[in-house]
């Protein structure tokens, strides 16, 4: 990514303080702050302050302290808000509206009319097709078993 | 949590080999296997193989170790299937369907007709509604600014 497309991302400009934004908790590399199009009220974004566009972008030592923060959001939400659960998600690549990492942290209320994701589900033909597309993943991930 | 709760549950239950999986990556502390029904097939199940019910529960020392395996397979995932990006999900409480964490990585790719979670979103009537909910946030995670 060129300095160009970083000045352009509007999270790197949340981060820089350069645009406008709610900001619940800063912690060394990570950021929270408002969604300000929220599934419900006190939906947050987490993201790294460094530019990047995906979960595979984080190196490894900055995996732990980011899921701390995602982590501690998830656990205050609940009392803050009065809610009952969270809703931890992340998109990579699609549907992925703002291409900075970011991990949304939604409150969820029994009967808030959220279906989490719960859309139709798919079956597979029989447990031959799960072992091969488990060993194709296997592979990838160079897991010898 | 008593140790019969343990035993009903259906994730132990696969951490012990005592129920079947598709298992795809196996580290300290932590599995990888295929969801049964899926939303698209190589869909997976991150789970901790300590039993816990959500995110909160994971111990500081546990949060980079899980989430390291959960980048892993999300990096994996467009390889091995060629899929264009993933989506990440953890529900906690609420639609949450076992409780055992378990954090979703699913493949998508353009056009798959998932719309992440674009459900329709609500607006903040303006910035001091925002203000008022992130100062409620940012009390409960003791945060002084």
């Amino acid at each position: 990514m060129t300095d160009r497309d970083v000045s352009a991302c509007i999270f790197c400009a949340v981060v820089a303080g350069d645009a406008p934004a709610h900001v619940v908790l800063r912690s060394p590399g990570t950021m929270a702050f408002l969604d300000r199009r929220p599934l419900f009220h006190g939906h947050l974004l987490v993201v790294p302050e460094r530019h990047m566009v995906t979960l595979a972008d984080l190196r490894a030592e900055e995996v732990g302290p980011f899921f701390a923060v995602v982590q501690r959001v998830a656990r205050a939400l609940p009392e803050a808000l009065g809610a009952e659960g969270t809703f931890v998600a992340n998109n990579n690549v699609v549907s992925q509206s703002v291409a900075h990492l970011h991990v949304h942290v939604v409150p969820r209320r029994k009967g808030d009319g959220l279906r989490g994701f719960f859309w139709p589900r798919l079956n597979y033909a029989d447990e031959a097709e799960m072992a091969s597309i488990a060993a194709r993943i296997a592979r990838s991930l160079n897991v010898t078993e």
